[in-house]
């Protein structure tokens, strides 16, 4: 047995000897106690390197369980914005006893990054960057980044710092650091232009735009005196980006987000989501039970027109959900503002009048089929059936395109977040609406004839 | 007047003084003519600069009118993965005009990328990465870096290839490499593990998963051989990934994805895009007016039943929506697997019937307050029609939730992307659906009595 071999015991193999996201597979799939103790036996940098994925399932229950001296240790060298996560996962009673452990300069750091609201630049950042005073060399400012590597979360930005005030001047990136004259100042190394910062408080999604339109790697996060707080690395962006993504997925099929795998969210967790949003659509739909009742005179005169409703109502709602997704899309990658309503709208009317007359006209054909094939016999007045079908689809898919394309606008305009219009609320919104307009249309081509 | 100022023509300085993102939002905002007059005259290394960026819109017509010389030296000056993109754009004409004038190594390069089918890892890959053979030191190849720097779209990944063979044995970070004694092997400071690599043929989604997965900056692509054929970096990835998302929401939204900015694309193509699944579902959904003749006696016996048929087909299609919204993420993210169909249709049905009966009791509630408070008369027989909507609740709001769930595994098991599963798809799903299963229900507790 090699020396190699003998460091780890043998069922610690597949933790050690694979990529670190196979290792956290594996120790995703275990159950709690068999996770407990590979974590207490592991080579500690390995399990830092674990811990310091998000991937990793049940983190704080994990280090609650260790050993406090291997939760310490683990922590400590941890990226701070990971082990600050992870601290917010434990109960009170376990972050006290662990708090406790740690060196006072660490724990400072996690405070400061606990009290930052989630989803913001702030709640993202890790604190461990290099930056340098501005007036050192090229030379000088390798040594440190050598020096200091081990322990930076990313080396590939360096800030450039007022010696005196310590506010940020510019940003250099590795690349050009290496590529200096040694006895160059940093300074002469880096970006001409202002960097490009955030704030504590702003937004992942504003954080994500930013480092997508400078193609940078990591972003500082500055206070009001150009300090440098924290940076924002593209790997935690790309996380949040997927995350964000899968919120919107969830409101646009009209639940609430859901954070965990659809696995590992408990039956009741599931429900309380969906049960929500399906009640209140349920209130709103109910509307088109009112919407009936109201007509239920035409509805006994004429049983024919019932035939079209389903029809009728999902043509709008389907025209709403289209203009809607492409909306909301375009709301959140900034290319259309929301002074942009009215030019939106004027697209959109001609728009859905014309999808409107091409449904119209396949309505046209399908009520003539069927009726001079003798298939279905729409009564006498079939003709004129037939024109309010299709002079109703014109109306309804009009709307529901006007209507689905202003309510991220309208959503927007409030404070919402655009993404909170779903294709069931639009469907919604559409069914009520669809029923008033194919009944009057019914009533001003039928009346004296049909009803 | 200084000299750098005078460097550059006035007109000229909003796109020479500030950072490249703001430098192409001012020319993608100027017309035609002046973009090309602008192009013509920037500094060539700033033209490059902004010609590398994907967020440059219109780059082949402008390229397509620059003075020929101009236009070789921006596709030479450009990364190669962007130049072969640009020449994608031009007409057959242009693109032969401009091959003629560039380098036979660059065209051999851009031919190459040309041929990958798009969202391909060889569409996204840059061919200008750095390289150097596994026995080099760390000296020898930090210098090699300095030196071939400013021509790499990526300097932070390094391979090491075998000397004989040129297969890829090793990646290497930047920070790895700087941080390694300088005699030292490049290889002793490289990766223990395998590195992780793409094919030519791989799906981007893949490659962001990949990337994501194993918090890579670049990732290398691959031959059989496995010789390097290119690198896709994270920026790419996240465009791509952004682009993906967009793509995915129109498609939930029930409408062919658009690549353009709603505002650029033109009113016939997004009729186009709009028109084919409008048109696809209104066909599917004509099947509810034949379920609805098909029940033609029982509407015209109790009209009242058709109250309620908004309200409960829109139910039915709601639960399908979240439920295929759902679905559709955690297949994306890999959370659950096709295998895995089953344990998900073992926990949409129960919750189906739960959500279902919570709406069963609003509405029992809702018919019982409107009968009583006189509000409308549903009839002697409105106990016996609550129970009726109630229980068709129940079965349509369960269909809802397991159609809609196990719809992108049908799709994903076909071959087709799950995310083509949209929510109008699913409601005209169950729509007709619904429609036979509330009136199966009212034959059943009604017949004998009001049918």
């Amino acid at each position: 047995m090699t020396p190699i071999l003998q460091a780890v015991a043998p069922e610690l193999l597949p933790f050690t000897a694979s990529n670190i996201a196979d290792a956290i597979d594996h120790l995703n799939a275990c159950d709690s106690a068999v996770a407990v103790d590979v974590a207490s036996r592991l080579p500690l940098a390995r399990l830092i390197d674990m811990f310091d994925r998000p991937e990793l399932q049940r983190a704080g229950g994990l280090i609650a369980r260790m050993p406090d001296a291997r939760a310490a240790a683990l922590l400590e060298g941890m990226a701070d914005d990971r082990a600050a996560d992870v601290l917010l996962e434990l109960d009170d009673a376990d972050r006290a006893r662990l708090s406790g452990r740690l060196r006072s300069g660490t724990l400072e750091a996690l405070r400061q990054l606990m009290r930052y609201p989630p989803h913001t630049a702030g709640s993202l950042m890790t604190t461990e960057f290099v930056s340098v005073p501005a007036d050192w060399t090229v030379a000088q400012t390798l040594t440190h980044v050598r020096q200091v590597e081990r322990s930076r979360e990313t080396v590939y930005a360096i800030y450039l710092l007022d010696p005196a005030s310590h506010a940020l001047v510019r940003t250099l990136s590795l690349r050009q650091l290496i590529a200096g004259d040694p006895d160059a100042l940093a300074l002469s190394q880096a970006q001409r232009t202002e960097p490009v910062w955030v704030a504590a408080h702003t937004d992942q999604e504003e954080v994500a735009r930013l480092i997508r339109r400078h193609d940078l790697l990591a972003i500082p996060v500055l206070d009001e005196a150009r300090h440098v707080l924290g940076v924002v690395t593209v790997d935690d962006v790309l996380d949040a980006l997927i995350s964000e993504s899968t919120e919107d997925a969830h409101k646009f099929g009209g639940l609430q987000a859901i954070e965990r795998p659809y696995m590992r969210t408990g039956f009741w967790s599931m429900i309380k989501k969906r049960a929500g949003w399906l009640c209140a659509l349920f209130l709103g739909e109910m509307l088109t039970a009112s919407a009936m009742q109201h007509f239920d005179d035409e509805l006994a005169k004429a049983v024919v027109l019932t035939l079209f409703i389903p029809l009728i109502m999902s043509s709008g709602g389907n025209s709403g959900s289209q203009a809607t997704s492409l909306l909301i899309r375009a709301l959140a990658l900034g290319e259309v503002r929301l002074r942009d309503w009215w030019r939106v709208a004027l697209r959109e009317i001609p728009s859905g009048m014309l999808l409107g007359a091409m449904l119209g006209v396949i309505a046209l054909i399908r009520i003539s089929i069927w009726q001079f094939g003798g298939i279905y016999d729409y009564g006498p007045h079939w003709v004129l059936l037939a024109f309010t079908v299709a002079a109703a689809l014109v109306g309804i898919v009009t709307f529901g395109s006007l209507s689905g394309s202003m309510l991220p606008f309208l959503l927007q305009r409030l404070g919402f977040d655009p993404a909170s219009a779903s294709a069931p609320f639009v469907a919604t919104l559409v069914d009520v609406t669809g029923l008033v307009i194919y009944f009057s249309i019914a009533a001003l081509i039928l009346g004296g004839t049909l009803l």
